[in-house]
């Protein structure tokens, strides 16, 4: 067996299975009806996700390698394709939230089935081939992706409903203060990024590969809404030369005076979460944000938004991350105490924009075929961010995964962490 | 008892509690995921049609007249408010199928907490209140609309998926030739049209009044399938000389050349239909035509529409109405054999577009209050339709009932009948 | 030669002639770059008027029946067909300001050679011809109507400069009190309306026809700009209940909150005319409305718009029409005292918007051919207005003459007379 | 004197008028009425650059320097200015066009106005401050820049004109092959980009700074109209495993087959070239395409953009540029002869575009004040084009500067030179 695509004490097949069964687990607390929401063309129906994670599986492993393998459902093919025009066409993605057939239950027959061939692929000739082996490992992480997707996507769709659903109901979230934020000086220099290890990582992350930096400093933690408070209240939003041109536009094209999901009402400052309304603490790190608004918050504040690379450096120094998903609290924490050691809340709070476009690094090369696509054709007009939020897989939290999204999206648990230039 | 609210041989509460369960009954064949599908903001979810028809029950009834009456749920107030600005805000229009709360069982118990309060209603000192008997009435009436456009938005909204699902299915439509079809001469004058009678109607049918007609002569039927594909196979959507100005506007900005609903698959004429794709008869009546599309033909055919009065005029000495929903059949089935007496296929199988722009009659007055918002405000830019379609509810086939649709809307069983000026 | 065609004393040829010149006039206080102005698709650049109407002349006239006849540019046909498809294709209509060449020089140049061109068909073997005759009557008449587009659509465009220059500059305008409205009382009964007489008329008013009134009344004078404000100071503007549907959709979406041109500055009500700003004066009648403010003015006033047929039968009783642009006054006067012979203002100051929507005649039958495009292929969607405005000619203000716009559309000068049902 | 604000033997008085004379020759073949063309929202018409380059001037220097300066028109500090937010309001972009007022003469006027001006200023107290020479150095390069410009719209807003006038006139445009295409290989490593020198350069040029290249290879020469018809020819615009997904969308939505301003008329493969419509030679630089168009053309082709760091290094040991619209050929010429020392046509037929999104460099610090909106709020969703084209200024050519569009656009001379990794 090829170690490398093992994970701790699992084989390859237990990992598969967990995973499908997580996805199963994370729409639990759900309605039937909730399965089909889609709020808006970029977000997509919970039910979608659970049958193109099962596509995926299909599609790049059934139909290419088990013997005899015949779909039972071809439609499907191209119902749940998300944007691989190498397999074919694709059912219109702002209309996903249409397809009240297959329904839930034949969503999970289908789910079933693929399984059930999966497994059956495992323990035949093909497993030990490496392609199969590869594919499954991406298959996993995939829907690993889409896990975290679910998450954003139906707290933006709930929370259309002026009932404000709560995901998993919950007591209020704790809400101490956060420690006062300190500068963490990096020397820069020639320096080598990008995913180099025997681990599983995505095409974008590789290769690693040299850059030169110059001297940095880095926020010892995250951005609290305490502190977005003040850039509000110091007329953020009313001043243009705080911004960039395109998020001015922005701004004022849709009205934007505050974090999505914030929310006052009867005096009372809120935030809608998957727990609900909550209340909205100072302390804990402000969340969905977009590009336009982190940048502007960073010019306000006399800094800048760290590039890519910077983010990086820091991480790679920093200890092994921890958070995520995992956790079961679907929404960003108070800030710990600062460490003396680097920065704080790396992972597992907030994703954190960066200055830097999503492209290629030097030597990029996207894997071949149709899961070619998986990443390369999305480098434009977009910007990467790092480290990882409350909704991010633990699996996926390390210092060299590339998180991209266009400078308007607010959607994700985006917020940011403060850098500025060293003399 | 007031004589004049009971239909037939059931009394006022029987006829509320058999309309509320018809419209359970229509929605049974559909899967819960189906009770959200909403694929234009023209069209609404069957879930918010059960919700909406509830709310106007609870809205003009119960809050003014049920004594102590206080809803459980007080946002559904502006959730299931389709248009009545007196009421306040109403949840947005196209967003309505991204309610997934209340679920469908929660509407179920909704529909059911209103039906018992209208049952106690009716059961005390309010019964006889000639306000509450009307306003039962009109909310009779009001849901058997509703009944007719779930059908009209459910194959609308099910026709987007690829998977063509069948809201019944059903064995192949019969097929027979329709009779030839021949003129009906109308000698015109000063006549009298509008509803007049003691039974119901709507504000908009009233009050009867005269009017001068030239003498007309109108089509014994229907136009069919046949009809119409000779229009298509002569270049009708091609020939700017045919169509209005905004209708040529819309045949080249939605690409329309051939009904709403028609297919061609392997070398076959096919149809979608509620009963799923079946054979495209050359005998049937043709349907789901825009406004435009009817004038053009009409004007290839060296015809016109009729206006709205000489349809009324024409109907009114025909024999009494039947047909429609309640048939179970829910296609335009083959035209009858010809009658002598007058025209057939006046109600059940497709509206009729006529020419006239629907207005106020003479002297026309809207209810007071939020339910004068019923008919009277959507008086402009729509045209009339008369007769019934398949899916119209028998008690709505009269010849003075007056439905409105904007010129460019297909989603309707909406077809034609020929006239002509006589000299 | 064919009496029916002359008007007055003078030729064909010299009215010909008399109107070419009159256009050339209206555009003389213009700089070059204002002819070439069009802020609104729904406008046209004063050179495109210029050059439109010569087109007509050479395509209805030159083409079909100048001997031997060649155009010198033949991509005319194309970049100054308004809508005539039987023609070709049109040059699109949102981009005609785009038109630079030909310039300004050129297109008179154009003007000259096809005025030429007819003179000298006149001159010849088919000055008697009546089809050359008719053609001849109704281009002279449609560039009439071009005249008065020329001032609604120079005074729309140069309304977006800042600078907001005057057409022509002029002392401020008088401004006395309106006399007190009084209601007219007619009797309706089975009437007869349409153009019957010997002078030109244009197809949609044909045939003359019996049509059926009730008893109805109709204001003395037009609505006045101080009754106008009274309606905005009672809250016109925010209560949906005033408002068709449409209109209340209109009133949210473009922001209405007073008729187009109103102006506020330092205190002052003013209002941008073709003479520039000019003081708002209460009495004048109020202008520039849409059809859905005036329906909703109506309601509130506890009135309604006339019909079509009502403003004619009452308009056919009352003296001759008098006024329009050839005043020279381009914006509505204060009223003229009462009359008790019936009622003032029906003509020279604004189009009065009715309630009728615009459609074809008991008989209606356009012209042949290409020109039958002119009138009857606009026969949806709009509504008619009677009488004509101070920039209308006076050969055109007469009491069957059918004006029609979308209802909401503002830039005409348009507003209203009240009507009412009498008992 | 400030020596680093003159260029060659001229003052810097002589130059600004010497710019200013150049911006009104660069106008003289146009009719009044051009001078007002706005085919686009991206593109402004001659007069507002020519009044927006005299606003820049007026606003910057003599409101702020010249003692007792006071503006004869108020409004035009709102109507020409272009995005300064720091300034105030602006006159709608899109809407340029629609400024007849002030006219022709009006904008001459302001520009001898505001010359006097400057010519003052220049003569007394303030001609040795060194702010005041900045920005009349940053003035004069800013006129350079809409120089440029002027040729880009006026090429676009003509073209919209079925009738094709040419901007001038001129025969036929050589046409000989282009020679055989080899790669420049480069050693990378730790190289510094920016510019450094004491010339006057933009903001966003600077600082000079250090970074790392891997070994990279340039073609010698630009990509050729003939190479691109074979891409073409190969299916480029139908396969879409060649595009970024965003280039996908493009290519559908906007319906690209070919590149802007190509055209095939009776047989022959022809463009739009500001000397009219001219055969298209398949040695010529294929122009005119978005950054989407030259991405996919490069993956077709096996390579790849360069970086903009990649291109100013080999640029930076190149002989100095050469080229631009001083010459008066408005369209890219043939390839010149191989050069063994270098690549060839760096300068002066294409902008270059590169793979890179346009960021700040390392340190970057826009000008205080308004003027800091010069270049540093664009710098998002954009791409860097290198090089400069046949309208591009002569003083403009050089390796550091920084030309970025968004890579839909295509109005502007941009092609593209290949380049590859190497390893």
């Amino acid at each position: 067996m090829n170690e490398r695509l093992a994970i701790g004490d699992g084989t390859l097949v237990d990992e598969f299975l967990r995973t499908r069964e997580q996805s199963l687990a994370f729409c639990a607390p759900l309605d039937v009806e909730d399965h089909a929401l889609q709020a808006a063309a970029f977000t997509s129906p919970p039910k979608w996700h659970l049958a193109h994670t099962t596509w995926f599986f299909e599609t790049f492993l059934l139909k290419p390698f088990l013997r005899g393998y015949r779909s039972s459902e071809p439609l499907y093919e191209m119902l749940f394709n998300s944007y691989y025009n190498s397999i074919g066409e694709q059912f219109p993605r702002p209309q996903r939230g249409l397809l009240s057939r297959p329904n839930l239950a034949a969503v999970h027959d289908y789910r079933a089935r693929i399984d059930a061939g999966i497994v059956s692929l495992l323990g035949g000739a093909e497993a030990d081939n490496p392609a199969v082996r590869e594919r499954l490992r991406l298959g996993i992480e995939h829907e690993r992706q889409h896990q975290e997707l679910f998450f954003t996507d139906i707290k933006y769709s709930l929370a259309v409903n002026p009932l404000l659903p709560a995901y998993q109901p919950r007591a209020s979230l704790a809400a101490d203060d956060a420690p006062a934020m300190h500068w963490l000086r990096y020397d820069g220099g020639l320096l080598e990024v990008g995913h180099g290890g025997g681990e599983f990582s995505f095409d974008n992350e590789r290769p690693r590969h040299r850059c030169f930096l110059e001297p940095f400093s880095l926020a010892s933690r995250l951005v609290t809404n305490g502190e977005y408070q003040a850039f509000i209240d110091d007329g953020g939003y009313r001043r243009p030369e705080l911004w960039l041109a395109e998020g001015w536009t922005a701004v004022q094209e849709q009205c934007w005076d505050r974090p999505l999901y914030w929310m006052h009402r009867d005096g009372e400052d809120l935030e809608y979460t998957l727990h609900g309304l909550q209340p909205r603490a100072a302390g804990r790190p402000v969340c969905h944000l977009s590009g336009f608004e982190v940048d502007a918050f960073a010019r306000w504040a006399g800094a800048r938004l760290p590039t890519e690379q910077e983010w990086e450096v820091a991480a790679s120094a920093a200890p092994a991350p921890a958070g995520g998903v995992d956790l079961g609290v679907y929404h960003p924490v108070p800030a710990p105490p600062p460490s003396p050691a680097g920065p704080t809340q790396l992972y597992g709070e907030v994703w954190q924009w960066t200055q830097s476009a999503y492209g290629p690094y030097p030597g990029y090369r996207p894997t071949e075929g149709a899961i070619g696509e998986y990443n390369g054709k999305f480098m434009s007009s977009q910007w990467v961010l790092r480290g990882g939020s409350c909704v991010s897989k633990a699996a996926h939290l390390r210092p060299s995964y590339r998180n991209f999204f266009y400078p308007p999206d607010r959607w994700q648990f985006s917020g940011l962490r403060l850098a500025r230039s060293t003399d």
